[in-house]
């Protein structure tokens, strides 16, 4: 087992386009969105397991002894991820303390935790590892960004590479590293069993992005990730007002009976929409007419909020969100679930800084929050302290000092 | 020949749903707007023939001598109604010292008063009566609102019945009447020869609707009358701002062209709109769940709107016009060709004058010209004097007072 202090990543996603139109079989397009999940491991022999969970004030801490019923309860093959049984889930639930039904994101997060820990560790060992986990994430929970599969790919990460089951590939000074592709597969499959802890019955998307970062194609539950994806800047906006996706979910289809003629068309094309953006991408890929293919974006963007918003999904936040950003001839659109969440808000690689601070300006103003980020950049990742972003470093390091 | 005075009146138009689809092989549904064009005419004995048009600042007077020249040159049978040849244009484009390539509508409207006139009288008698015709319109001109059909349709409706061609049917006292349906078809075929010296190439949908108002269907070049259509009352809104219809048609066809797979399905999902429009009013007029009915009037309305945008023919002075309605829960949509022009916004039954009040003056403020009005109504009508509004009879008193 190393013995070092490691460092993991891994991005959030959003939704290009597709959101809703993929629960009636047609294709969404998924990509990784650069609001990363920051994971510090360091394993210690102070005999205990802790883990520090700031963004939800959550911090615990066992006894490694007092884990041990971890190898007796999971009885796992590192190699061969399987889901928490129902009565696996039961014992955790009973071990922290976590009422049955209770799925708050403490609660659910803790029991990710801990599932993962003993299934990596139990799997290889006789006795469990000490260990301090630090998790830190620029993502907002619970506003449809996979921030729990982030947390998921980076706990398996981490886990896998910290007992060995995974290379620790080393970062050069100032560097960033990634797994190779049969160890991305055993991380994806380890945070898969997590978002299933989670969420119940996860699409698989939210892990797939989170390990493979880039972009994929989401097509009657198939997941085939797109070879060839630039990175694209945006703004990232959360209106913060809170929606239910199960209501949405059936409102759109409630719409969908009321006027299949009407509203069946619009699915097949938004449809069309994923595939054209699919096929514009890999043209700026290619550097085929990028100002062309940003004015296609744009356009693509206009068009699938007009129907998302003919669906039922949108919501006066949303409009204000696009109005506002259109004053600064930006493209934007919801993202997910729509009825309130997020927005995305296209910037070409020219658009100026003075554009950006009074898009975000005005989107603050307005009581959203709004980062300036991109999407499409890498997955999982292993960094070395140095290569972090100053303020990610400071950040993880006044953790630590906290703990 | 009737030697009373005469009041007749035609109704403009509007697309309620399928503007730009019916293009495309589309459905779309056209129904008259109760913004009329009045028209006034009185035979005479002085041995002249005026035609005053006040909207455009138009009065024309001629000895009939002069005119004689029309008994020639038109070889009409009033039975049979035919267009103008290019030989009949030139001359009485000569006569009234048009130029060629004149298409200003003050020379338009001279122009298919000459023929209306040369044709109708000329086909059932040797010398041509003396009468002044005073014509006044509540419609805005070149708004896209039929207003050249209900000119050409109380010109035939006037001309037809002032010679004896068709009865005329005699109003009781407070009392508007209608013509018989054999003469109301030869009334539209007369008004069809007008639209085409006016359009060139009409479709014919605004002189139908001019004369048997209530709605149509019009596809694929052929239309159907709807049997069942009840009047409802709306806001027409007129922005004022110019946009060729031509660019835009062309924009859509590039649309269109550039994304067959997302575009062609929205024409689809029009064509839907169209169709689900007219079942909704044949079950308002059977009073099932009107009060659902009218919601789900009002959601076609939107979804329309949106496709409108989505076909590229929207603009912002509608997106203002849809905005400030919607602060009312009143529902809008651009008619016509779109890219400025005019709006609709549905009222129900029960909108209150308040809410009608406020629309207004917001729409007022913006700048535009909004008439609280409705569709659905009756075609070309025959009034008795006292059945008029007062405004519209004291107008026509006045003007009359002025020759």
């Amino acid at each position: 087992m190393t013995d070092k202090t490691l460092i993991v990543s891994a991005p959030g996603k959003v939704i290009l386009h597709g959101e809703h139109a993929v629960v009636h079989g047609k294709v969404a397009l998924a990509v990784s969105l650069n609001l990363r999940t920051y994971l510090q491991i360091g394993l210690c022999s102070n005999g205990r397991v802790q883990i520090n969970l700031p963004n939800i004030d959550t911090c615990l801490s066992w006894e490694s002894a007092a884990l041990q019923f971890l190898l007796t309860t999971i009885d796992a093959d590192v190699l061969n991820p399987k889901a928490a049984s129902q009565e696996q889930v039961d014992k955790l639930r009973q071990f922290a303390g976590i009422p049955d039904g209770c799925v708050d994101t403490r609660s659910l997060a803790i029991l990710c935790f801990l599932y993962l820990y003993g299934a990596i560790s139990a799997s290889s060992r006789y006795c469990l590892p000490s260990m301090e986990i630090l998790v830190w994430s620029e993502l907002p929970t619970g506003a449809g960004l996979g921030s729990s599969a982030a947390y998921s790919v980076c706990l398996a990460a981490a886990l896998l590479t910290a007992n060995e089951s995974i290379a620790c590939p080393v970062p050069e000074e100032n560097g960033t590293v990634r797994w190779a592709e049969d160890e991305l597969e055993l991380i994806n499959k380890w945070a898969f069993q997590g978002e299933k802890l989670i969420h119940g019955n996860p699409s698989g998307v939210d892990n797939a992005v989170g390990t493979w970062g880039g972009a994929l194609k989401y097509h009657a539950g198939k997941i085939m990730p797109l070879n060839r994806i630039p990175t694209l800047r945006i703004l990232l906006t959360n209106t913060k007002v809170p929606r239910s996706t199960k209501t949405l979910v059936a409102g759109v289809k409630d719409k969908l009976n009321k006027f299949p003629s009407i509203i069946g068309p619009i699915l097949n094309s938004i449809d069309a929409i994923s595939c054209e953006c699919e096929r514009t991408l890999a043209a700026i890929v290619a550097g085929d007419s990028t100002e062309e293919s940003y004015a296609v974006l744009e356009e693509l963007i206009d068009i699938n909020q007009h129907h998302l918003n003919v669906i039922g999904v949108g919501h006066s936040s949303l409009d204000r969100l696009c109005q506002a950003t259109a004053l600064h001839s930006l493209h934007s659109k919801l993202t997910g679930a729509g009825g309130g969440g997020c927005g995305i808000t296209l910037l070409r690689p020219d658009t100026s800084p003075s554009v950006v601070e009074a898009s975000k300006r005005a989107l603050n103003d307005m009581g959203y929050d709004c980062w300036e980020t991109n999407i499409g950049g890498h997955g999982v990742s292993l960094h070395s302290p140095s290569s972090l972003q100053r303020d990610v470093s400071q950040l993880l390091t006044r953790l630590t000092d906290c703990q």
